[in-house]
This record gives C-alpha cells, structure tokens and sequence, in this order.
C-alpha cells in the first residue's frame, strides 16, 4: 500500500511547518523535546511511514541514560568523559545516576529514566566482569549499551577492554627488554580481569618456550600484597629478571620490596604493570611501564553504538578495544 | 486585590484533576514534566498567585545541570554522588556536562542545559580556588550554586571545605600528640587551599606559643617534592618531631624520605597529611592521619541550596564545611 501522508498533511494536523516535520522525522536541527514529540505523534496517529531507512516513530528526547555502577569513578569518569564527548557531539545530553553496584538501585534509576524518555541506556560497570542483563520489563525496549563490565546475554551490545591481548603483550614486552625469567603477581583469582591476563601471559611465554619463573602468586589488588608477593618470590630462593604485576598497585609494592633488598629497577628485576593510573604509575621512585585501559575510547565507542541502535541498527555481542602500553623507567633499560 | 482563581478553575482549564493542580504547583508527587509544564503555564496565563510563599511561576522540566570542570573526577565525583542522592531524592535528574576547565566550553554546555530547560544549575570545580561567575546572559536567570570552586561574586551561592579550619585543627592535633616542633611541607604558594591551610596552622602555632621548626616549604603537589622537601629539611639541621604535609601525596613523600634516613613514623616524627584520598593515604607502609574534604557533603549541601533557590528561597554568599580528621599510624603514638 502506498504511503499517502506527506509532510505537509502533517505539517498541518500539527501546526507546524514543513522543515519542522521534516527537522522531526529525520532527527536533525534544533528543535524543542516537546516540538519534536508532538510531530512524531501527530505522524504516527496519522500512520505516516517513511519511505525510506528503518527509524522507528519513537519520539527522541535527545537524552541518554546513563547508569554508572562504580562509586568512586576511577574507572568510569573516563568512560563517562569519552561517552559524553561523542553524545555532546550528536546533540545529546546525558543524564547520570549512580547505582552504587546496588542491582535495585539500577532499576529504580532505568524506571526513572525510562519516564523521563531517554532515547537510550548506557550501563557502565566498575570493573570487566559480565553482569546479568537488565530485564527487558525494566528496559522496556529502550537501546542499551553496556560499557567496561559486558552483558552476559550473547545477544546484547558490549564494549569493554582486551585483557588477554593485555597479558600477552606485557610478557612480550618484558621478553623484548631481554627478561628470561618471568614470574607473575596477581590480584584475586575470581575476577575475569585476572583469568584474562593470565591467559594471555602464559599463552605468550608458551609461544616463546618460556614457563614462568615461579608458581603465579595470587592475593589482592592492594600495595601491601605486591610488597609481600615480591617479598615471598624473594624468600622462595626463585630465580627471576621480570615481574609482571596485573596492575599498578602490585607493581609499585613489588618495586617497593626489590629497592629494599638492594636490587635494581629495570637492571635486576624489570616490572610491568596495568591501569595506567597517574598517581600510582608515575609518583613513585621507579615509575611504572603500564596497560591504559583507553576508558574514554570505550565510552566513545560504546556512545557510537548506543546511538546506532538508536537509529534502528542494533549490535550483538562484546566488542574488545586494545590497551595501549605505556613504557616508563621500570622496564626502560635491557636487565643485565 | 483578593485572588480569585482557584485550583479547580486552573483544574478545568487545563483539563486535569485538582489533585494534578496541587501537585504541580507544589512541585510535589509523581508528574510528567509535560504535565507539570501545561499546568503551571495554566496557572500563569489565568493570573494565579500563591496565596502563600514565594514559588516563582516557572515551568519545571525536574532537571538539574551539574556541569563539572574536574577532567579527573577525583574531587568531582563523590560532590556529584552527594548531589545526586539530594537530587534523586527530590525527585530531580542530573544532566551531566564536562568543561574540562574550558570556560567557552563551560558556556556552550550551559546554554545547551538552559535550552533543555534545567530548573537550576549546579557549576562544580576541581580545586578550591574561587572562579568569576556565570555571565547573566548565559544563564538567563536560571538559579546557580557553586560547589567546591565557589563564585568570586558575593552575591553568588557557594559550597566550600574550611582550609583554614583544617589547618589549625592538623597543628593542634600534632601537639595533642606530644609534638612541639612542627615543621610544614606545602603545595604551590598561589593556591587559595594552600594559604587558608597555613594561615589556620600558624594561627593554632601562634595560639599554643609556638613558631614553625622551619620556614615552610613551597613546592608542587607530587609525592616525589613530600621526598625532596623532607630531605631538604633533614639537611637543613632543622629539628622536628611533626610535619604538617598539605596533601597526602606529600606526606608520602615525606614518611618515604623518613623511613629512609632509618627514622620512626610516628615515633620520632609523626606526619599529618590532607584530602583523605584512600590509595595514597592508606597503601603506603605507615598509613597517613589526614582530613577528609568531606565532598560528598558538600555535594549534598549545594544541591539543597539550589533546590532552595529554584523554590525562590535564594541563598547568598560562601558556605564552608568543616573536614574531618582522620588518625591513621602516621600520628598513632606519641613521638618519644
């Protein structure tokens, strides 16, 4: 059946102009929430199809939920920041709430923001774990996108980083300083973030015929436990030239250890974090080679694909964005 | 002249119940911002007065803009966690906005919140120094309170920590703690933190009879000038069993360079750092006693005043809260 309503029939029934209905329709230009809304109803009551594209005859608010998980913002303020760029660009607007990790706190917040029209959900984690989805009764069919801790359903749209490719490239990194003994300090086994690194690290040494220089030393993400992982790794008689810590913390306790036994950064021992973090990195007396998690690439991207779905062209899956290395002092000269 | 429109005459023009009237004109009860909007605009074009109070007219849309001037987040998140639990619980969403520092930035953000309509604006900075205020033409009367950064415009609303307060109160704290001669390691001189905190501990110095140990020592914010600042002071022959250390970067710095020389914290030198900041105060070997800037609160109060000041009841002027003393092992025991 041909379609029969034109833009000025509803251009008419809702007293607007022409370039109006058109600016509505097609999502472009500088038109009020209520102006657009009123337009977009007025098409679909009058059963207007476009001709052409598949966007739906929702009204677009131009907001953006977002719904962070992560109290202290450490890792989603740069989400966020690279998320607000790309939706700031498009003419969006984002509006923050904060779950606190608390499941019920997240839907009353997406209840909230659903009756305050968001075209779209951004749900960012604190940390790279998989978390359940958001029940499509809470969602009610608006886009989602989950950044940094992915979905577990297959078929919504995720985007976090690579920590297996992460793991390879710090023992490569390490092997091309010309360490030849590698052990490894980890945080909690539990985290997906760990298994992920580990993976990568040790499929990287059994490529280069490598084991590593000591059974993996398993803890917490603190300070104190890379001080004492590097202190037990010294204790167990284990002979090693390269430390890779899975993330800054345990990297600057280790060095902490090494110096206070007289050893030398990179000469004798070289480190490899992760994070990238400024204050722990760079503070320190050796500062540390580390993996930036490129959170404000993964906000971008994630932003990108939310406003995609928005347009009708919804993603499946988690897509990975590398880390980038940053080389500082605690790998900069060859050991030995 | 008597005011003669009722609730039910505004009820029948507006075509809603009376129960939606008082709702909206209260700012009270679960309304669609549409629907608060019709009514109030109702209530406008009809003459209605408020027999009592003060409510201004104005359509509420329920949003609140925070834009944030802190790339970090470190100081800006948990204010923007105060302020959104204060926010949400009134009902209010946050439309968040980063200027990254960048005034022209910050103006093209808030004139975007002001054509969506946000009911106030809440402008949150990254240090505590005071900022000029939002142009007129830009915020075209919409209520603002500053948080953290407070106006230099007296007439303005502000949020700020008590430096000077905290100062005094680390100097009185070293000498509760058997101290009496305290030396001072400091930031940057041109920051408004680093002289309302000297002020306030020469000031509490002055009052117990006291004069420095040393001249107080200028520098950056980073661990590694809290190093070389306390070896300059070890070297200057100076003695003290204190140091007040303007942030805990410093004081780090400081207790790293302490441990060094084979001296006890807090035994023969006890150290009190600033801002609470979790990694760098309790990661390190002696844990540090600091103040906490208690943003949370401070996000809490400014969201408080502005709902205030968007119900008419405008506050003027700059609000300090008090931070809080935190003792950890740096100052644990009395020195000798």
């Amino acid at each position: 059946m041909p379609n029969r309503i034109t833009l000025h029939t509803i251009a008419e029934a809702a007293n607007v102009s022409v370039a109006t209905v058109s600016k509505a329709l097609n999502d472009t230009g500088q038109l009020s929430a209520h102006t657009r809304r009123v337009v977009l109803n007025t098409a679909k009551e009058l059963g207007y199809e476009k001709s052409k594209g598949a966007i739906a005859l929702r009204h677009q608010s131009g907001l953006i939920g977002l719904v962070s998980a992560d109290l202290e913002g450490r890792f989603s303020m740069p989400a966020l920041i690279g998320a607000e760029n790309t939706l700031g660009a498009s003419n969006h607007a984002v509006l923050l709430t904060n779950s606190r990790g608390d499941p019920k706190l997240e839907r009353a917040h997406i209840d909230q923001l659903a009756a305050r029209g968001v075209d779209g959900l951004l749900i960012l984690g604190g940390e790279t774990d998989s978390r359940p989805p958001v029940k499509p009764n809470t969602a009610l069919g608006i886009p989602i996108v989950y950044a940094y801790a992915p979905s577990n359903d297959p078929d919504d749209c995720s985007v976090t980083c690579d920590n297996t490719a992460a793991g390879a490239a710090a023992i490569n990194h390490l092997i091309d300083r010309g360490c030849s003994r590698i052990a490894i300090i980890s945080g909690p086994e539990h985290y997906l973030a760990t298994k992920e690194r580990i993976d990568g690290a040790m499929a990287a040494l059994r490529k280069s015929g490598m084991r590593p220089a000591a059974p993996t030393r398993y803890g917490n993400w603190h300070e104190s436990w890379g001080r004492t992982a590097a202190r037990l790794l010294l204790d167990s008689g284990a002979r090693f030239d390269g430390i890779y810590c899975l993330n800054d913390m345990l990297a600057r306790g280790a060095i902490e250890t090494l110096l206070a036994r007289g050893l030398k950064v990179p000469q004798d021992v070289a480190v490899v974090g992760h994070d990238n973090w400024a204050v722990t990195a760079t503070e320190c007396q050796v500062p540390i080679t580390s993996f930036d998690n490129n959170l404000q690439e993964i906000g971008r991207r994630a932003a990108r694909l939310l406003l995609d779905s928005i347009r009708g062209n919804r993603h499946r899956g988690v897509m990975k964005i590398g880390c980038s290395l940053i080389v500082r002092e605690s790998t900069l000269t060859k050991p030995r």
